[in-house]
């Protein structure tokens, strides 16, 4: 075996005891979701071995938020108050050192949701996940989408997440090849890491993108690094999705059957054969 | 083959070709919809075809609702937020060329939710539609319900529906039969279309009268009529439910089987055995 | 047949013909609950055979409180304005003798929503309902939580829980046994009934614990005591969840199966096994 190989072995080892640990240990992870998919982000985490909690009331997310395990702030239906919520959340989060996932759902077409999101960033999420077109419209060049579906493919984004890298220690872009990109410890540009798979009916059922931001956050909890907490956020999505594809008839079971998977899969043999170490 | 015959097949094939239209363009349909059924109803438009984007801010709306294919405005849970945004949004849509569909929710019970769509059907919706008591509600003689359920036969509103078309050019009145309404080009007096089918546990799952009025929306996106799109959805929803019910076991797998049927079924059959063209 | 038996026999009797009025008369259930578990719990009612009516807009809620049959208030997702109509509801229903259940969601970690509690006890529900800490945070000496779940067995808020009927005809605390307190005529102390069933993948899926509250609503409406109300309720629910965890394959099938069985279960068998009389 070597050097390489050795450490191969060794990651995958660790990102299979860091899913053994959200089991175990159930963290509470705080959402500050959007109003479409709360009740399948709830699900998705229950199912995944965490504990929910959706309050986004002003005056609740602060205490809520400073001792929560994890906290996920999702901009796909903000409103006055909400936004404020995010706010005061992100802000507690960064005081108390809660890890906190910032999901930019719609910042590509829709200038409010980037600003707001521009802002946010100042209190520092460990994790900025979105698809391509949400992840380049946060950097100066930006980009443009149509409603939250993303017109650019993950690759096209791997520039402004290694800018975006200042401001978060890690950057998940999702798409039909996620990239998941996090610091490198030896000042040699971002560790990238690429991982195919999943399902084909994950955009055909709402809320699979949301879900993998409430992922993230669970593992962020429990996870020695962001990188290892998107890893295995991805991977269990990713291995869940395609158990339950070979069952489904539709988009309808498959989110059903997805919910299934995400309680029972076994990462070993997704980790052996799709995780791409750059 | 006779001329009315030859017709009828012509329609049925421009109906079928309709339904392809929906899959291949995947219209942007942007919902203000209410919080009970908002994560049914984008799961009904992504597994119809159709791409759903459900913002309500009221700074969001208008340049959404202006460049969207579609509108739907839904009042099943009005707010002080949300109505200013349906306000906002339906004279986006007017103003620039977006079909929209309005379901007056509880209209017939609830006199507030009565006077929004009122003051909503000044900015011109394409296709209003609901249960008789709602369409009946929206007349001067007006109806009364209780909650959201209907306390009448589709064929109760037909005269209301006729006056109606005054101020929108398509009425749709869901029941155990359908009734769809649009303008005549003739003078003669409103085509009316019966439509029969579906399955008795429709009513039975929370989001499948809600469905109807997103779906009629993405058909407008792609209809050559307000009544072509009417019975495209209505046939579509329908011809799912029927084979949802085929294997559904009661109410929850009736709603997830119905999402599966919507992605995958063929509505030619449908359409030669029901439509029956007044 | 000792008289103690004739009573139970009468008793179990009752309890079914009340479940069969809930299903005749389908009464109209006004919940002002939380936006995570909206949907599923209309589902439920609706499975269950009652007739759900969600809005949450402070200028509705009052005539429909007073009109409706049975209202909700779940504390799930506070908002200033749903606190609002949460009062305005509650003092409806206090005026028109509509009964109502409190669902203290959170009141153990989350102090807003105990106050918001207390205050709404003022206006007299019929039934509190919750987990051993929420029922234990509602009186002087409180409890303290984390989240939404509960730190404490149901048996733990046995004292606090009798206490608590003098602000309510019943209370009911839901865990691994369900415990429900009613008023007793003969002033010998509270009816306690212990309730022990359903299954393990019911805390793995979101809004069964909200549910109860809405099914005890729906029972209310039809029910001769606040009781009986109560146990027909945890019965209900158990005896689907019991039926649905044979053929579930983890948590999204186990509530998508319990809806179906909400609908067709039987409780004869449930009612006769598990219901401890003390």
């Amino acid at each position: 075996m070597t050097e390489a190989q050795l450490q191969t072995h060794e990651w995958r080892q660790r990102l299979l005891a860091t899913h053994g640990r959200l089991r175990q240990r159930a963290p509470l992870v705080h959402c500050l979701t959007n109003q479409v998919t709360v009740n399948f982000v709830a699900n998705v985490l229950l199912a995944a071995g965490a504990s929910p909690a959706m309050t986004d009331h002003p005056d609740e997310v602060e205490g809520l938020a400073a001792t929560a395990d994890a906290l996920l702030i999702n901009l796909g239906t903000p409103s006055a108050d909400s936004v404020a919520a995010m706010q005061r959340a992100s802000q507690a989060a960064n005081r108390s050192g809660t890890p906190w996932v910032l999901d930019p759902v719609g910042a590509a077409a829709l200038p409010l949701r980037r600003d707001v999101s521009l802002e946010l960033m100042t209190s520092r999420p460990a994790v900025i996940r979105g698809n391509a077109s949400e992840i380049m419209s946060l950097t100066e060049a930006g980009a443009h989408g149509r409603g939250v579906d993303t017109q650019h493919e993950s690759q096209d984004a791997l520039t402004a997440a290694a800018d975006l890298l200042a401001q978060a220690e890690g950057i998940a872009i999702s798409g039909r090849v996620d990239r998941l990109l996090g610091r490198s410890t030896t000042d040699t540009g971002p560790l990238t890491i690429s991982l195919a798979g999943g399902s084909a009916w994950q955009p055909r059922a709402t809320g699979t993108g949301c879900a993998l931001g409430a992922l993230i956050a669970a593992y962020l909890a429990v996870a020695d690094t962001p990188l290892d907490a998107m890893i295995c956020a991805h991977a269990h999505a990713a291995a869940a999705a395609e158990r339950a594809e070979l069952t489904a008839h539709g988009p309808g079971s498959f989110a059903v059957i997805w919910l299934d998977a995400l309680d029972s899969v076994d990462l070993t043999d997704f980790l052996s054969d799709r995780l791409a170490l750059d």
